[in-house]
This record gives structure tokens, C-alpha cells and sequence, in this order.
């Protein structure tokens, strides 16, 4: 193919690589931060009773019913509240919206979710990855100490560390910030133990809170993000989103999504669970001399004593077990694990055991 | 707020604008080019048995087994196909991915789909439009007339005249045309009369040939387009997908759609009534002394003697019927009317009767 087909961005593009999504299903999970048990009891019924027909048309372009559910939800109105095909999606139209190549790079931590620099590299933008502390949390005062930056983007809690800093320390660090800058938090994790800042959006016009079904809600398989903010904020992402897809939320994931919603307390059983199992697995990790650093996730960062990470992910998926490693300096220890049920949990620690102990 | 908060990108965008998609179903919809039938029996049983815990896990981002069901029916390789959120999306990857600022503008007919130079905005684009022919035909000799540009693009048939050129002039067209330039053939209505490009990629390099599931397979609401093309010129539009968001097709779209690909005569069937109901409500119309541009797709250009578009346009809705109008200079005089069931297109005429008839 003659290569001047291939526009000069997309030549330079380096895509992000998603963690393995094996058809063969054989594999015990625990590498996608997926959630183990299934979505809220009126998703099937829902499903069960979807009418083919409908699909004919085209869906609400902006997804209001559902957008109306998740205001409620947030004690926030519609016009605060942005949806988007997964948190990606909604983050890529964030990056586009507010982060201006000219204003300088965009400010996140050194580790830290690895489609940040890709969108970067898409959109023209420069960035800066900021040290993290000793303890791999994120330096709040790292940010402030940059003077030129477009922008600052961080998750709460971190991945793939799990850490997360408190609300108050946000609000603290938002409110000597610059207020001609947009502040993205990524909360994919929050709903594990962690304090969302959904609350803090009328605080602060500049903050954006980026959200997830598909951790906390069990809805991967569905796409559907979301973001609250600021009317105008959100009024922008509306505007880039009208110039690249008028409807990029089909109509099955708009009402699934929605009678997701209604479930409250199956989800908030369902993530305490979790959060139960996590704590579990910590313990029984640090008993064998683990360092597993403190999580607010469905996941955990941990490495073992005088094992290489990438020995660990090659030895378990061996097992038929699937973690993630991450390849990159100053972590290549550790490797990223998903908690899944009790019993998954239980078969790792087997076969861990099976694998390091004399 | 702060203005200072948008990128200077996004300050400068001017969205699409959708036809109306009203959530009252009172209005008889003849504006979006939706189908009047249902999507094929197989869809409904699909959804019927699909099961809500499956949704917990992440789709396959690579949309294997969809991509192979397309090349099957396509008579290609899976290689040679890339799919996508709707045709929408697919369209916005391939202005990023073949169409190079520093190439030139983009070219596409005058008189097209609304969307491309939104796309051209979005990406930083300069584009220029190519005069029609007088009988509003898309004038490929007119792209051959021009020195400079980063690509083409043009429908066909062609939105929203409804006219169609021949697969021959179109190869002939491609064979003395620049191989150092993408040329994408957006095929969205070619199931209705039309002649695919689809058996033309492999010669033509630089050809892409993008299609929908919304049109002639009655799915708007499932949000599935795909493009057909060199493996190359695939595998760089994946690049760029894996650079904006990994699992843009949910995990129900690309099921449901496998199986829509499975009722081949149940569509083709539909499809020829669609055409008969087409070619009724041309001569209708004719012998009520309109003006009505001969149509390969789902939809009919028309005008009426006298009668402003705009006119026809809010008289239409005073009514319940929904049809499309352009404000743009040279189609003023016109209305794009979807083309319904035979009843809905007998109530549109009795409308048109009672309107304007003494």
C-alpha cells in the first residue's frame, strides 16, 4: 500500500493495548477489573423483554431518560450530567473539549491508566507524568507545583496502584487550583471504598467527575460512561460528541442502564462483597509476605518477595489464571489482580502456593 | 465560566444536527431514513435468549466473529473489515485516519451528507465542495479536475438526492484517480437499488467502502457500521479506534447483528418492497406535478410546484408527519421523504391532498 494514504497523525499514533480478552473461557479472569457477579436482577428482565422492533429507530441522541436516572442519583440535574459509549469515550471527548494543545502539556501521575498518554498522542497534546510519593500515591502538590499546563487528570483511586486520596484533600487541592484549567477525576473505581467528588461539581466549575458501569455496576459488556459537571462543561462535551457521533449510545444499553439504576441496594451488597473479598485477599497475601499496596478498588497492586511481576502473570496464566502486568519502569514488580469471587480468590491463593512455597 | 476552560478546537466547532427524533410516536417519522420494518426474526429470539450475567465481561474489542460474518457475506477476508459504532463513527476514524491537513481539503459533492464537513471541522480539515450537475448528480469528473486535496468522499447513492452512479463509472472513475489519495464511498442506502464498490477493493488499494446496519437491515437503534477495505487501510483505522476507545461495539450489538447477517432473504425481501413502495410514490407524486430526483436508496429528494421546502416541511408536521428539510441555497425547494410502509405513504399523500389541492 502506498504509505501517503495513511494520514501524518495516524502514522504516529501508538494505540493503548487492553488487557487480554480471551474467547476461551476457560480462564479464571482476574486481569480486567471486571466485576465477578452479574448486573442487577431488572437488567434480564429488562432484556427478556426488549422488543427487536424498536431497534429499527434510531435512539434518544442524548440519552435523556437516562441522563434524568443518574442526575437523581447524583442529587444533580440533567443538563450536569454527560453519557458516553464507556468511560473511554467520555474521557476522549474530555481530552478534546479541555485540554488545548497551546496551553502546555496535560499533568498526570507517572502510573497511572495507560490510555492518558494515547489520547494525548491522538489529540496533538503534550503531557507530564508527575512523580508519585514514595508509597505510589499520588502527589496532589505535584500538580500544583507545575506552572504551564492544559490540564490535569488523575483516577480515584489511582490504577493499577488502587490508592485513593480523600475528598477533603481534593476539595482542599481544588480550591487553591488554577480555575482557568479543567481538573478531570476518574472515578471508574470509586464505588469500592473510595469518596466520589460528584458532590463537589457545583463547587468547582472546573472539575469534571468521569464515571463507570462497568465496574461497579457489572455492565462492561455494555459500554456506558458518564460524566458530571458543570451545565457548560457538559454542554461542550455535548457539542464535540454532535461532531463525531450523533448516536453513539444504542437504545438496548440507554434502558439497561437505566433499570441498572433502580437497584441500589443489590449493587451496594454486591460492592461491599467485594470490598469483603479484597480485604481478605490482603491479608492472606501480606501473611505470605506480599506488598500489597492499600486498595480503594475492585483490584490490587501487590508484588511478591523475589518474584519478577512478569514471572508472576506467566506462571498463572500457566495456572489458567489471568492477572496484568505492566511492563513499565519503577513497577514491574507488582502485578495488577482483580478481585473476583471468594472461591476465584481461594484458586489463586492455591496456586500461588502451589507455584512459591517450598 | 471561565471561557478559558474549552479548548480553542472545541470553541470553533458547529455540530451536526440530527433530524428530529421525537420520543412522542405519534408523529409518523418519514425524516431519519429509518425502516418501516422490523429487523429480522433471528434479532428478536437473539435478544430474547441473551443473558445479563455475559454483560459483566468486556466485549471482544476486536469484533471477531462479526468481522468474519461480514467478510463471509462480502466475500473478503476478515482483514479486509473494520466495524464500528454506527456508520457515524466509523466515518469520523477515516477522516482522522486517511485524510492529511497538509494534503489539502477534502473534497465531497456540494449537495451531500451534512455531516462531512463537521468531521473536516472536528479533525482541523479544510474541505471544498464539488458542483453537482445540473440534474443533481454527482459529478465524479469534477473531483478529477482538481490538483490539490487530502481525499474524497461521496455517497452512493448519494444523500439526500437519492441518486446513484454505476459500480462502472465508478471503477473507471477510481482507475485514472490518485493512488496516493484514500477516495471512501459511503454506501449507507445501496441496498436499495444501488450497485455495491464492495467487489472493487481489491483492486482499488484506496478504496474504502463504508456501510450501515441502519438502513437496509433496519437497526438505527443498535448503532453498527462497517467498512470494507485494503487489510491495510483496515488495520489503520484499528489503530486509530485503539487510540480513541477500545471497545466501542457492546457486547449485544455485535450478537445481534451476527445474527441479522443470518436472514439474507428475509431483508432482501424487504428491501424490494421498499423499492416498490418507492417507485408508487414517485409516480404519485409526478402525476401531482412534483419534482422528484430518481432515488436508489430508501428516500426521496422531491419538491412541489410553488411550495416552499420549509412550507412543506411545517405543514407536514402540523399533520404528524416528519420529513427533512435543508435551509442549504440550491435545495431550499425540496423535502427529503423517508419511505414508509404503503400506508403511511398513502396517509402522506391524503395529507398532501388536503393540503394543497383545490
Amino acid at each position: 500500500m502506498n504509505p501517503a494514504l495513511v494520514s501524518a497523525r495516524a502514522r504516529g499514533l501508538t494505540p493503548y493495548t487492553p488487557g487480554e480478552q480471551p474467547q476461551d473461557k476457560t480462564y479464571i479472569k482476574l486481569n480486567t477489573n471486571e466485576n465477578p457477579y452479574p448486573p442487577a436482577p431488572a437488567v434480564q428482565t429488562q432484556l427478556r423483554e426488549s422488543i427487536a422492533e424498536e431497534l429499527r429507530l434510531y435512539p434518544d441522541p442524548n440519552s435523556t431518560q437516562l441522563r434524568e436516572a443518574l442526575a437523581g442519583h447524583y442529587q444533580l440535574t440533567p443538563e450536569e450530567v454527560f453519557v458516553g459509549n464507556g468511560s473511554d469515550e467520555v474521557l476522549s471527548f474530555a481530552f478534546y473539549a479541555f485540554f488545548d494543545p497551546h496551553n502546555g502539556p496535560v499533568l498526570f501521575p507517572a502510573h497511572t491508566y495507560s490510555f492518558y498518554p494515547v489520547y494525548c498522542t491522538y489529540y496533538g497534546l503534550e503531557y507530564r507524568k508527575i512523580p508519585m510519593g514514595e508509597d505510589f500515591s499520588v502527589r496532589l502538590s505535584g500538580f500544583s507545583e507545575q506552572d504551564t499546563f492544559s490540564g490535569v487528570i488523575f483516577p480515584n483511586p489511582n490504577a493499577p496502584t488502587g490508592i485513593a486520596i480523600s475528598r477533603e484533600q481534593i476539595a482542599a487541592f481544588l480550591g487553591s487550583a488554577r480555575s482557568d484549567r479543567v481538573y478531570v477525576i476518574d472515578e471508574a473505581y470509586v464505588d469500592f471504598g473510595a469518596e466520589s467528588c460528584s458532590g463537589l461539581v457545583r463547587e468547582f466549575p472546573n472539575l469534571l467527575v468521569v464515571h463507570t458501569f462497568s465496574k461497579s455496576r457489572s455492565l462492561a459488556g455494555l459500554r456506558l460512561g458518564f460524566a458530571l459537571g458543570n451545565p457548560e462543561l457538559i454542554a461542550t462535551l455535548f457539542t464535540v460528541k454532535d461532531s463525531f457521533n450523533s448516536y453513539p449510545l444504542n437504545r438496548l444499553s440507554q434502558q439497561l442502564a437505566l433499570r441498572a439504576l433502580e437497584n441500589k441496594s443489590y449493587y451496594e451488597k454486591m460492592q461491599e462483597k467485594i470490598i469483603e473479598t479484597r480485604e481478605r485477599t490482603v491479608d492472606r497475601l501480606r501473611t505470605r509476605g506480599w506488598n500489597v499496596l492499600p486498595s480503594s478498588a475492585n483490584f490490587i497492586f501487590a508484588s511478591a518477595p523475589g518474584i519478577d511481576g512478569g514471572t508472576l502473570y506467566s506462571d498463572l496464566k500457566q495456572r489458567g489464571i489471568l492477572v496484568r502486568h505492566f511492563n513499565h519502569t519503577g513497577i514491574k514488580e507488582f502485578v495488577r489482580i482483580t478481585i473476583g469471587t471468594d472461591e476465584q480468590m481461594d484458586r489463586l491463593l492455591a496456586d500461588l502456593d502451589a507455584l512459591y512455597s517450598k
